[in-house]
């Protein structure tokens, strides 16, 4: 078996320390592990394996001699440092945006579109969260039914905002309450005081009106499904939640598929979990810490009884959402021999 | 002026208090006020116009020269005394499901369908507080476009289950943060601890898979808005916010309707506020204690950019959602002289 030095780039934010504990979990083959981060955090400890490790500050030439890397950083540092990665050889596992929608960059759910990966030139792109968690439950259901259409909104995590999302709802909750409900409480990271409350706002607004969160599971979905003109929209809001993101999806499919073939089809799915029974419809907090996408309340579109379905898809966030993803990725680059494919690869992007 | 005997039937829970509230507010033309609620809480002291009134145990008899009642007790109540106080002479407006469907029943809106008020046989029936606020913005955008399909996902609050359930939510939060986030709370009132968390089951689950609570915004959109047959389907969710209920709308028109002329429609509607900026959507912490219905995030559908529009519907679901709207029919009972219409109804119901 190939070991691996794998970077991860990112590792003291809450994605990043989700990859090393799921790379642990699953055993992937790491030789020697490099937790990189900014200046910020740099000099931090994290533990894999049981052993402290210090964090290194990210710089191009922290990539040489890497041959995986895990990126969680943020859009900007991707764009600055993966292609000084791909530079150096490696192969890059990106999950921030801003590759996600390059041509030559493969847009991937692992157990989805795999084949995808053939086609890598040193990065590999990790679906948004809220797009990821759709797409096996999507790909089985335009096997069965043809999608036509898909509707979408959203009830998102404050952990899909990271770190200091989660803490601000904690502070803001205690606050709230310390003050016997007479204050609302501050926002820093979101725009709102987000406990006890809503924000049908999540990353920034564009010409259109619609948010990039948004636009994100429009244009990664026609992506990934390979279908450049599903007819897709969605609504994403952030909710007082701090893990799992949850979504009401209403699908017309071009032929008729009742929910009880959905649900036989949704069950053949290695990477979801169908609840069958109405009343045992999954939560956000059923969710998190778990691997499956959970799939409850399938029941017949009252708008297109005839060819609609409805349903509610729930997942946890960090982990099938953003780490387990990218974790599984390299377990496929591996599996597939695409790991240091080529060398070629820094111009092309 | 006339002024009348009116009774508030639950007048120690949550919709009934802030009828009363209402009433004052308003200036309605009371005469007497008659509190009335179960053994349980009878005895008790509300407050109205400055002055204690001590709660009566509602009883058949409790009826007796009473003009008008509010009711908002539970539907089991309404199903038992309702009809006494009709046979008493009374015009009842009904908060609870009980009469809404019922065919010699109007179910009306204020402003929306009040001449439905005309034929009243003594009930009036007052819709659930998450197809209420989307009565005023549908009736509008009807005129404007012709509702073709509408797809609701609700974002629904605590105090739409009740007090207790408000209660609920309070100490459930206070238990997670006391115990450092180590437990998850019970779950008595609500089938699951909603604080942090969501629950997509609001009342109860019917045979197609659907709840009640999903099944009334279909039955009663289409019954007050005179489209019997409109397309329309939803998906109920409550979240852990205390007031107000927030909705994610996507509308099919049968012409094409621009963001701007929905914009521009809806700001003649003395019940909406229209938010037109993009980032100046309307959240639930900004509708508690309001009147108007506030619409934001009002875009093309990007699954049918030609004839489709999405928005977000937030409104105070104890305020607009139910007590308001109580009153206000009361007020228009009184105008159009309806009060006491007729004695004959007790019958027909």
């Amino acid at each position: 078996m190939t070991k691996y030095t794998v970077a991860v780039l990112g590792a003291t934010g809450l994605v990043g320390q989700k990859i090393m504990e799921i790379l642990e979990e699953r055993n992937f083959p790491v030789k020697t592990l490099k937790p990189l981060a900014s200046s910020r955090t740099a000099g931090e400890t994290v533990m894999f394996q049981g052993k402290p490790y210090i964090v290194e500050e990210a710089k191009p030439e922290s990539f040489e001699g890497v041959d995986i890397v895990l990126a969680s950083a943020g859009a900007g540092v991707s764009e600055k440092l993966v292609p000084e990665a791909v530079k150096r050889g490696a192969v890059v596992v990106d999950n921030t945006s801003h590759f996600r929608l390059h041509e030559d960059v493969p847009l991937v759910v692992a157990g989805v579109n795999d084949e995808a990966l053939k086609n890598h030139q040193g990065i590999i792109a990790n679906p948004n969260c809220s797009t990821m968690q759709l797409m096996p439950v999507f790909k089985k259901l335009h096997e069965i039914g043809g999608l036509q259409r898909v509707i979408v909104s959203t009830y998102q995590s404050a952990s899909g905002a990271g770190k200091e999302a989660m803490d601000e709802l904690r502070e803001v909750t205690k606050e709230v309450i310390a003050s016997d409900f007479k204050t609302r409480g501050k926002a820093e990271v979101f725009q709102h005081p987000l406990a006890f409350n809503l924000i049908p706002h999540i990353d920034k607004f564009m010409e259109d009106g619609y948010t990039k969160e948004e636009f994100k599971v429009v244009a990664e979905s026609r992506k990934i499904l390979g279908l450049p003109n599903l007819r897709i929209t969605a609504t994403a809001v952030r909710v007082p939640v701090f893990v799992s993101h949850s979504e009401s999806v209403t699908i017309d499919f071009e032929r008729p598929v009742s929910p009880e073939q959905a649900v036989a089809a949704l069950k053949t799915v290695p990477e979801v979990t169908v609840f069958e029974r109405p009343e045992d419809y999954p939560t956000p907090q059923q969710a998190e810490g778990t691997d499956p996408v959970l799939v409850g309340r399938i029941r017949r579109d009252t708008s297109n009884p005839e060819t609609g379905l409805n349903m509610w898809v729930v997942a946890d966030n960090l982990r099938i959402g953003a780490a387990l993803n990218a974790v599984k990725l390299a377990e496929a680059l591996d599996r597939m021999g695409l790991v240091r494919k080529t060398g070629k690869v820094a111009e092309a992007v």
